[in-house]
């Protein structure tokens, strides 16, 4: 097992990644009252639950079970955790384990960033997108029909159990969406991982234990260190968002849940790559290997079918990037340095599109 | 004009105390981006909406009026919120104004805390209890149907114009609300100010503004001194609640908005009193005083017909202040002097809650 820290002074975790790591020496410490809420969802459940379950120390359990998919990180799904809560009388002292991907972890996240004004949260990803990406850092949320995480808070969990060995029961298309934000850290902070990833791509995709825990180590590693730098996101963090603004755009249009969030992110890192190959950041070479890694690991590298330029920018002007109406975005000045600008020429944005909605 | 600092480091924030505040001075340094959402409810924006976007720089400026009432202080009505500033695609840098008294005051903090993750909000509070209670600290929430203020956040303004003129459109029962909590500063924490209330009440029930503005100022830097020693209420920021354990089974079992807040606290804190004298720590004569004064700021002090000591029970055991199953009070250890407790003999609580549901 190997653990990384998070620091952010009084509300610094720390992150265990390993395999087996569902083990009441792991999670113990880490509750201070007697209450705890299990919150998951359907899919993840009936694999994982009774494993946490016989963890936990003698204390009051109860558990929530969502509806799987990024359509139900809502408002109202959120309340059904909040009805649980008071139904059974969980106090300021209760602890919430979020056990599932990204939806899971960030509803829980906010639920407990609210609830009574904030109570603490365990994360225990079971994707790959989770484990490298959405249990670091401490942002929650939940989505609203006009936007993506448009409704959240910061709130920082105390511990994250990252066990490599849940991803044997995820699907192929899960996996592959994880290694979209894996590649990701790759493109914006480190040329080297990229290189390694590059080389290592077919034994990712064929989960090998090894090579996934090397890779979500790296990629935590990559995200704590921005988070560190930038907890509220004033500045290094929107670079964690390569890719994502036109992927927002992409999971609002095609309904949540259609695309998931990593394929999403893998064809707007390739639009974001297109638009830095046009600006003569990236060269064609650049820009070619961006693609091909991103097609190793079985991700979708165009806009969906019959998705027009207009879409794109109407849904891209709701971004929580943009500034006084001016649209900003995380492009790349080289493979391995992101950053986050508004100095772009229009009609270069407007040339990718079309590219991509062709 | 007087001014308060709150002492919260990075988060402090002025409240400027006075007539006649709603000026651009008072306002447009705290506006940073160009977008403005005011949040008002039916019965104050008639009167003072207008005022507020005369004195606003060159901005986007837009609107959200809720219905008037503390049974209004919901997720759903938070939504249409959330609605109005992702249709009129409001960014990070907007500011939330609130225009109100505290259920709009707890509402918009709570949408400007969570939307996006956090924006900028300003307090414009139009009632008595507003001005000396909810729009100092940062608490921020809505109510559940299972209990009061049990989802939100701590989220400080970045000022506060409390603008004592307006509390002549104020009905007579709301101004009286805001009195118990007046009376409360004294009762926890300054035996000379309980003094000073008892000599001055009726020239406060009469709207003198210049007593009005003593006691606003008087409460807030009580409450501004217990918040900056204790932010997120781990210790002694739990005296602000004197009387609202009680107060708020009250507001749950009439159904919100039927008695208003500072009325249940009223009442609650006639019954902290009760059993504080129970217990020793009062003497018949301090009791006398405490419900004396209540009375003259023309106050309930007797539970609501009908409620038995049986909801009180029911209801308190969901109280944000209950740990490990166990109810803890804030009583009165004299007059001038709170502390809070679960070391109190049940029978005597029994005792006071059969006295008062007789």
């Amino acid at each position: 097992m190997q653990t990384l820290n998070v620091d952010l002074g009084e509300r610094s975790y720390p992150i265990f990644i390993g395999t087996n790591l569902f083990s009441a020496d792991n999670l113990k410490p880490y509750i201070k009252g007697n209450q705890v809420l299990i919150v998951s969802n359907e899919t993840v459940a009936p694999l994982y639950l009774q494993q946490i379950r016989d963890i936990l120390p003698a204390v009051q359990v109860d558990e929530v079970i969502l509806p799987d998919g990024e359509q139900y990180k809502t408002l109202e799904q959120l309340n059904a955790v909040y009805d649980q809560l008071l139904q059974q009388r969980h106090n300021r002292t209760t602890t919430l384990i979020a056990l599932g991907g990204g939806v899971v972890g960030d509803m829980t996240g906010f639920a407990a960033a609210s609830y009574q004004r904030g109570v603490n949260f365990i994360q225990i990803p079971t994707t790959l997108l989770s484990q490298v990406d959405s249990s670091v850092g401490g942002k929650t949320g939940v989505n609203h029909p006009l936007g993506k995480n448009m409704i959240g808070a910061f709130h920082q969990p105390q511990v994250v159990l990252a066990s490599v060995d849940v991803l044997s029961t995820l699907p192929d298309r899960e996996l592959s969406a994880g290694l979209a934000e894996v590649i990701k850290y790759g493109l914006i902070y480190d040329a080297e991982f990229l290189d390694w990833l590059e080389a290592n791509m077919s034994g990712l995709v064929g989960r090998d234990t090894g090579l996934l825990t090397q890779a979500i180590y790296r990629s935590c590693e990559i995200k704590a260190e921005v988070v560190a730098q930038d907890e509220k996101e004033s500045g290094i963090r929107a670079l964690l968002n390569l890719g994502h603004t036109f992927g927002h755009a992409i999971e609002s249009c095609q309904g949540y849940g259609n695309w998931l969030h990593g394929e999403a992110v893998a064809a707007g890192t390739a639009m974001a790559a297109d638009l830095s190959r046009r600006l003569g950041w990236l060269s064609d070479a650049d820009y070619s290997r961006t693609i091909r890694i991103l097609e190793a690991a079985q991700l979708p590298v165009d806009a969906p079918k019959g998705m027009t330029a207009k879409q794109f920018m109407d849904l891209m002007a709701v971004d929580k990037k943009v500034i006084d109406g001016q649209l900003r975005l995380i492009l790349l000045r080289s493979l391995g340095q992101a950053v986050v600008t508004d100095q772009f020429d229009p009609d270069l944005l407007q040339q990718t599109l079309d590219q991509f909605c062709a």
